[in-house]
């Protein structure tokens, strides 16, 4: 099966807007205004686990979290970055990317089971995608990415 | 600074035990027989972010990911894997590879925050690292994960 019969789990759609189309993963932004919060999912039909991707798939998706870590880090100058793979709720494959800061409301701890995610409003919505608008062009994102 | 100026962090060896030297990491088992929990720890000074390592360093991590996720699916047949670099309390850069199952005491939930980890009796910690055995030999793990 290629990748145009892979389809987006309906509770990741549910839970997150659509950002841009990366070379191997869909970018989304988690729909909690609390923090700075990405997701990429890999159009890999049937992927669970890192390891249900090829050595080059992985590649791929390594540069994705690494670009897609340094726009965080560049637009919202967050104190730590949390990266994450779990799937114990859903399990396609995806990856959290969280900035994160001393003063967020879940700090020290994890973001998850936090009880409720604060809904981005339209206007908090716009304002955030276009704080992330460099990531957006996915041109950019691969010249940039190759390895060195 | 080299590789030999680098120091585990005293949190992190206190809560973990060792287990192997691999071409980048450090791999250490942590201290909780909740769960099988791996720990990959690059030795790679003032690293605190995926992003501070470099290109190839990143390739070799997440080559050491992969192979510890496929020893951890082979010796005890998880429902699922998360894998994860938080580092909020511990700054020093350091993967989470952790091996769920659907009637762990966390499930679905992520394991962090749930409460003081069982320590390992001395009997049940050679039990585990005995049915890790296969990662501990560092040589085979370089021949197996050239890249394809």
């Amino acid at each position: 099966m290629s990748s145009r019969d892979w389809q987006l789990d309906p509770r990741l759609a549910d839970d997150s807007h659509p950002l841009a189309q990366l070379d191997l993963s869909e970018l989304r932004l988690f729909d909690d205004g609390n923090y700075p919060w990405l997701l990429l999912v890999p159009r890999v039909v049937d992927a669970r686990e890192l390891i249900d991707l090829s050595a080059s798939q992985q590649r791929v998706l390594l540069a994705e979290i690494d670009h897609c870590s340094r726009v965080l880090l560049a637009r919202f100058a967050p104190d730590k970055l949390n990266i994450a793979a779990l799937g114990n709720r859903v399990e396609q494959l995806h990856v959290h990317l969280i900035a994160r800061y001393r003063d967020d409301p879940a700090w020290p701890d994890p973001v998850w089971g936090r009880g409720p995610p604060r809904r981005y409003s339209p206007e908090a919505l716009v304002e955030r995608v276009e704080r992330l608008h460099p990531v957006l062009h996915a041109r950019e994102l691969r010249e940039q990415r190759q390895p060195t």
